[in-house]
């Protein structure tokens, strides 16, 4: 490994294939995609964008599994591989003292993040049917205490740094609108306690044609030698609706608002029939990352259509060679 | 079975597959759809959205088939075993008296009912290139006698009810506007001699996720000791487009617009790739429905994506104990 | 008077000014507008678009009276010489057998029209929150006795004929959707009863610039030999919004969805400041006329920017022969 | 007075006219309207939507001055009477340690709120030029410390409570979308320390015609021992635009997000000519109030069709009278 | 005068009032707006949006002037003082030798723009009832030749320069679209004979506030020493609908498609009641200018409100001046 | 062969496959669809709607390759057989003198043709980032020299006639707007020179269900003594976007403004699954033609859902015997 991954640990036994040979892409799916279809539960219409952890000796993760009414759900699951998963049928009750929070009316694209002594969660939450960013923690993925949402509506794709910075909590999100938001830049907003957020930093606004109407962030940000590395989906407008695709970029360590790389191609777009249809098609939607500190391996979570999810994978070399030469700031 | 269906016939031949082995689906597909292909007859773009009822030892429909210039066009057809079609290849010629009925324009989503002494056909009418309910009937699929409009336009999906109740005739229909209608409720209208209408009652609004946007009749409703058996569809409006599901709900005999039971979740949604793509993806549209009164057995036709017809089934027992345990009112 | 008027009363003391002197107007204004101030009583933001008949030795009439929550009902009120009014300071409180009909929930544009023995009422009418026609009548304009919606949602602007025609009652409408409805055609549907509604019969679409984006009855028809003389609002879309004007049309007595003259040109379109500005601009909305039998005299009651109640004046020969002159059909 | 003030100072001198004998209104207009014309300064092409506090033995001022390029500025004025102005002719020049906030690209809709030993102003402020809430304080009105925007984008009508309440400082605001937004509610949220904001809580949704598209908080909350007395704007959408208007509520002391009384009806609409047509027709949208505790006189400013500054009057008494006979919660 | 006029005529008797004093515009109204009324004609319902130019001794016109259909002409007049006119009753009869320009459907929005030997017309014309730009000319205001359409649909606010540069005919337009265009440019088309159109040059974009929606050129250019002096109008749309207001630039003689100064505000803006209401609130539109050579007097016809037509004043030098010390570009 | 081909080349070695047996289809699929797949060059996400001629023993054509940062740019490339192409890794890199056309931006959708003694390129050329038509020409397809743009924006599918007619180049064109343009028809505009273009002709609208939103042209007219025979595209719009279908027409040799036949259904509409999914579903887009002038054997390549190319077949026997029988006009 040339680039240095910091705070992150051993993960020899995370999913993983290499890349195909003769293969020039920077990021490669994996060969049994899907990995979870959109059944795998008995109450699901499909479950996708979704967040994997590591977990004791196995795997954690908070799944958006939409039910047969298509309304909107998180369920938390374990698995011992990263590709077999027992995912709860129950979504997530979440405890909470705080009576604004309850009662729960939807929740979906949750992400995990290990931040110094627990898993926080963070969701797009409905507070009074108007979307915002939910934030709670767990120790064992059995118990979750809700906290207050971050954010006033309306905002997507709340996303946390692993560690503070400068004495302070990071979160990126996308402030939206109340529909399928035609619009959508990627922002950090700062805590001391997770309670109360504040010095919103503005941090990407959409460019290129493949993220012409609107990025948002996707796993929790790497920490390298080189910066934060992270994912990020961008959606084009066609005539005939949006498409997800994703992309990378690095962010100053110190002042994550700042960019330093970021990708001027998208890294994955829709091309495989699984990516192309099912409940939203062509939507490749990014949320988790698991990287392997020793090899710096990565195995990325992907939604599908909206319907299944999916892996593909990566390495940290790999990838900031790729935005060493090709980024656009 | 438990439920017990009045006023309907046996039909010990009608198409049927028992539901495979370990499903736990309510409603199961045909193994072998889609029944009816686009092409099916030499002038048709698409044929689906279709009506079928029993007539003589075999089968009798009308069918929504849209020619080559993507017109819509309905069209007669018969069958010994209701799968395999010989569909007229000129559109339904009709005969009226009522000089504003003339000429025809435009027909789609064909309902075929029958009541006391002849087959009606409702369906989405051009008036004047507006959309509303137009009225006919046949004794022999041969000649077809068009009646009155029975409303003012915007209106589309009309459904008759197999008898009169409280001594008046009743449809069920969908006021909608004049384009890709983003509304769209169910109501009842009343009439003594299928001419004037009147009466109008609500009957049921959107709710849950999967009919967000609008719901619409299906089927003719089945008559049963537990109150009229409906299948209705549903629509969501994803960022990509409108997705259409259907499920079922049961009405009160005797006041048709008080709803008793109704499915909280759907019971088919756009899931096989014949479903998800073709000329509209994310449609699965029911129109017709062949009741066993010995067996309980159902057979529902429905439209594949706009291009194909297809079949699926259930039993009467399945879905209303379906609905006693998953209903929302 | 040129044209002979069938089935209407003398009015000699009707409200009246002469045609200014040197004018070229089909329809001239009253001297004194607005005759009703929308402050007219104390819970009124604005009272327009109603409707005034004649009524034992003065007049009656019901108001479009909104309050100051912007919530739209109608009134009654009686005047001894149709310009001072004496307006109930409460809404109309239907009375109905009818369950459907009740709770009351808004109502709004009434027109009155003396039917056989009694006066019916139509107006937009809520239905769940949905507009359709309403139908009442009343022998006082004390109590109102309120029928079956005449349509199923979403219509608007129902006028009544003052006789039966061929056997059967006759109302125009203009189907609309659930907004500020940018298309719109009259139409005219028949019932045997006040019940069921069917028939139904276009009349006339949007044609010239001023009327291009949508038309409606205004109103009640006057019964002339020439033909059912009536006057109509059309709407033009400006870069700024809705402009409502109108005009005037014959049409065939026994037919009346025959459109025998129909001006091509608006006779009255907002010019003054009380029609230019006020809760919406640029609107004249006329809901009634009142018709001296022995001299032709027409004096229409119209709304004022959605504010105010206004006069205007014309007679039946200065109108037809306008339509003679002047007539695109 | 029956409702007793608190927390405010003797004003004998504040702008005041008697209620007109015979009227029956709330709040009355100043019968001098406007008493900002706009073109009040060389630069500006309206004036309007400001916010005016006592300071010192007269008043001070931030004005929204929208110059002729139609750029949005805040201004900062003093006045001996509130009624003679002195604005300056350049808009306030914020000082800031903090990179972000600079340049200013565009302010407007400003508010001022004195808060323990400073007074507070916040305005809908561009950060990247998209529309957040601004927050600075001063001493003096000639020097303005900019601290950090309080909340990500999108969000306009940002108003503070006059002391901390719980040991928190307490905004509202409107979050909003990048246009001329369609839907609006109030939230309350909290902060610690005027940087970081949280606990956000959801106060009022449109509800009534009259505010049935949007509300938004006012001037600067009047403390009362009923509660928090608040005015604020509510927008109806006509077929020709946005309509503002204003009306009146009462919070919870303790817990302001609880609405213990709110008006169901507006209390000033656009009626005067210099309400109903200007740069923006159909207006009035107050944003400051001045109350003599002695009294309980209130004088309030308020935008005049986006181009001038009017006043209108009130006492606390009259509202709360009101509030108490003519409450929707 | 600073600023040295080229290629235009003496004209000591055009219209023309003092600067009122004290005044700090840069242009002012004429005392007695408007100088022709709405009903000039007996068919109009307006006239505005009109080009008027010097003739013989006296001046000459060509005037939109929409009848009581509210469909757009425009008819030829004369005046000796250019205040007074005598505007035919009937529209033009363009002459013609090209089957595709008959026959005449809808016209609007004038310019004249004497060149060489004649006067040339360009106006809005309908071409298969989609808005493109008419070319025609005449030589004495009665008999109007007309030539192919410049370009293809859509464009409006066709503008000559009144002599060849570099050989070649100019003409500015704003490409649009089919309805009330959202966006708009000025370009320049270059002619070698006023058939065939090329060398297409993007002049200026919308930008500053008053002019962000749509910008498009106004009066002929007048040819300075200093480069070619233009008015042009921008349009904002407010919430409530498009504002219209316009200001100077300076063009390159040579290459006019370069600007040289622009001015950053308006002019003048909707504020007086004749602008602020009518058919279409809030639009100021100049479409022709009158120069005088010796003194550098500039009187600008513009539409009000597109009911009426106004006049303001303004000199070569006063323009000018401002637009040395208030340039963006 | 029943229609007689003009000045075009014997092409004995063009790709062809025969009609099946048994298919009743006027134009079929080449069985090795898509014939160059969207990953084809490194640099590519898509390759499609590009443009194939005849070129010294084999072909050469300009394609559409959009970038894997979705921005759109066309390439040159060379095929011995018209099945195996060379695509040049880089796009076109235009050398022009004239400095506005430079740099270059954006182009997509080209077509080439051969006039006298050059082949021209024409394609969707962004000027400002606005879409209009450019031209360049080229005698090799290594070095390309770009002319001005024909007309002003907003322009799409320009696409020019192989000879002069009336000693006239000339060009169809479909005028559209600045977004996923919903209306649209074919003009032909016609030029002395190749710089200054005029004589606009109108020369289609849509019509048909399948062409209801839009139509374009797409190849080369083919001469014949029939007239000219074009395939063009149109579009209708489902509720889940737009569907893009081609079908043929035939123009008059002299005025080829004039249709003569026009086919009443399409030829293609999306059926296979390499039309109905991809980066924008349902969406086949003919650009190019190969033509053998001894038998009459025709090539079409065609865009296939914005994602690969693909080839179909048809005779010129085949299409004007369909147009014979099947014509609107």
């Amino acid at each position: 490994m040339k680039v240095k991954i910091l705070n992150e640990k051993s993960l020899p036994n995370m999913p993983w294939e290499q890349k195909p040979a003769g293969s020039g892409d920077v990021i490669w799916r994996y060969s049994k995609n899907p990995v979870i279809m959109r059944n795998h539960i008995p109450c699901s219409n499909s479950i996708f964008n979704s967040a994997v952890v590591p977990y004791k000796d196995g795997y954690a993760g908070v799944f958006r599994a939409d039910d047969k009414a298509r309304n909107m759900n998180i369920h938390a699951g374990f698995s011992k591989d990263g590709l077999n998963w027992d995912i709860d049928h129950e979504r997530i009750a979440f405890k909470t003292d705080i009576d604004e929070m309850a009662p729960f009316q939807y929740g979906y694209d949750p992400r995990v993040c290990w931040i110094e002594d627990r898993y926080y969660v963070t969701w797009c939450n409905s507070y009074k049917y108007k979307p915002t960013i939910g934030v709670a923690y767990t120790y064992d993925f059995k118990e979750f205490t809700q906290l207050e949402n971050a954010y006033l509506p309306f905002n997507r794709n709340g996303v946390m740094f692993p560690r503070k910075i400068g004495g302070l909590y990071m979160m990126m999100s996308r402030p939206s609108d109340s529909g399928h938001t035609p619009f959508g830049d990627i922002y950090i907003s700062q805590s001391p306690d997770m309670t109360f957020w504040g010095k919103h930093r503005h941090v990407m606004s959409p460019s290129r044609g493949w993220e012409s109407t609107k990025i948002g962030a996707g796993p929790i940000p790497i920490e390298t030698d080189r910066g934060w590395l992270i994912f990020y989906h961008g959606v084009l407008t066609s005539c005939n609706g949006f498409v997800y695709s994703f992309s990378a970029a690095l962010l100053d360590i110190d002042e994550p608002w700042k960019v330093l790389k970021r990708g001027n191609e998208y890294l994955i777009s829709p091309q495989m029939d699984y990516e192309c249809w099912g409940d939203v098609p062509n939507v490749c939607f990014p949320c988790a990352n698991l990287v392997d500190a020793d090899t710096g391996r990565i195995a990325i979570y992907y939604g599908l259509a909206d319907t299944h999810t999916g892996l593909c994978f990566t390495t940290v070399d790999d990838v900031i060679n790729y935005l060493d030469n090709n980024s656009q700031v």
